[in-house]
């Protein structure tokens, strides 16, 4: 059995079957085990990452609210996301002609593509274009322009603190085209610990871009099973944006996101309308 | 620690700092514990029924869907709820001029006033009429004729079986009023040994009531932290007629539904359509 402890006092227990990898870089552990329940499971530092079994959820909710709130979505970049999750559903678009992956961890790259090939099948679109770098000085340094931007990291402690900073989502929003669109994970909601991340983002995002918003899904191993992401756009309002022409229905093959969620993801409960409105 | 499986591979664990009661009915084994994260807990036959902590999101959404889609709810009738979480949600309402609450162990009223007082509330109202015995019988038998009626079951094993039969609402259907609502609680879509219970309600539903509809909440404490619920309606569609007149906001002092949550509550994952479209 593997428990993660979401608080001192609280958390997701697992029965393990085989411990497939554990290893170490210099930014975090890895352990990728299989359970009964949720098949193959990534941990980060100790933490549930990935699993198989709902994955679908984060990723195609970090990556589609925005691919369908712009209406033309041509160049995307990946900050992390080094499972290759993300990248998968990005370049499921017709749309999206170039995705731009800077991971700092080349050891989640690696493991992404051996032991879970399903989520890291984005690695092998020609649209793709993976660099192994620190996501902070990428943004500071690149001369490209964006469409997109997805945040997909972890906590934000240890190697993804940066990427909660003000600092790193004006650099962000300065190689954004001028209708571009930021979007991060931002945590959950229900958890103290982690619910005092989410008025920080988005007073920082709403000070910083036109629009900002907060959208929820549900991902069961997911500490709370609730999961917030956070939306700076710099023209579109995602909902009265929504680009119902381009939506492509059953045809991404999507079981999460679909043109119903688009909006009701972004109807919040009162308790975290009330987080945002401090 | 306290550990639920909701699998026999998988759960969810708690720190337990004391625990406050152990009891036996005829019907189940109650344990009332404390827990630093999740305040009081209250478990039957070993499963969590409801925590101080995150109570708001079932009773809410039980209730007010429902209460807010009818145009005059003055008669409610809860089946099962000792806890009394749904009454004194059903009670706030000004329309609500008598709520009926059957509940088959009164074991669980007893405990629910001693431990849980918050939750009790609605037991106080002068609204409230609370009758001690099986809820099946009682639907069965009564020539009372309610607009909503609001099953707030256990899990479809032991005593609570029979509340997921279509007989049993077929039953319900017959005490409603021409234009009456009926919503149960219907389990987590997420998990396989639960969400065969979906389809299965929404189908009978669905041939007994001109309106059928399945509905989202997100409860951290419940199996996978995603739970539905089963909406019949003799002539409302509950998005299509919510009643914003009476929708009293921030009056009724809740911390999850909202105007914005009657909408998105409807708004289902793709892999959740897939579920009642078979």
């Amino acid at each position: 059995w593997y428990t993660e402890k979401h608080t001192p006092n609280a958390g997701l227990t697992l029965r393990v079957t085989q411990t497939l990898l554990t290893a170490t870089s210099p930014y975090q552990e890895m352990t990728i085990v299989e359970t009964p329940d949720y098949g193959r499971v990534m941990l980060l530092d100790g933490l549930v990452m990935l699993t198989e079994r709902d994955e679908f959820v984060y990723h195609e909710m970090l990556a589609h609210p925005s691919l369908y709130a712009h209406p033309n979505p041509e160049k995307v970049l990946i900050i992390g996301g080094g499972d290759g999750g993300t990248l998968r559903e990005v370049v499921k678009h017709s749309a999206v002609k170039k995705a731009v992956l800077v991971e700092i961890d080349k050891m989640v790259i690696a493991a992404s593509k051996e032991f879970f090939p399903h989520v890291a099948s984005g690695f092998n679109s020609s649209k793709a274009e993976v660099i192994v770098t620190d996501g902070i000085r990428y943004v500071q340094e690149t001369e490209e322009r964006f469409d997109v931007i997805l945040i997909d990291s972890t906590d934000p402690v240890g190697p993804a603190e940066g990427l909660f900073h003000i600092d790193f989502y004006r650099a962000c929003r300065n190689i954004l085209k001028e209708d571009g669109i930021l979007t991060t994970q931002s945590e959950t909601p229900f958890i103290k610990h982690f619910a005092d991340v989410i008025p920080r983002v988005i007073k920082d995002l709403n000070s910083l871009f036109p629009v900002s918003k907060l959208y929820l899904a549900s991902i069961p191993t997911y500490p709370s099973g609730l999961w917030s992401f956070s939306m700076g756009s710099m023209k579109y309002n995602p909902t009265e944006n929504f680009q119902q022409e381009r939506y492509a229905g059953d045809a991404l093959k999507l079981s999460y996101y679909n043109d119903q969620i688009h909006q009701g993801a972004f109807c919040l409960p009162t308790f975290v309308q009330k987080l945002i409105e401090k």
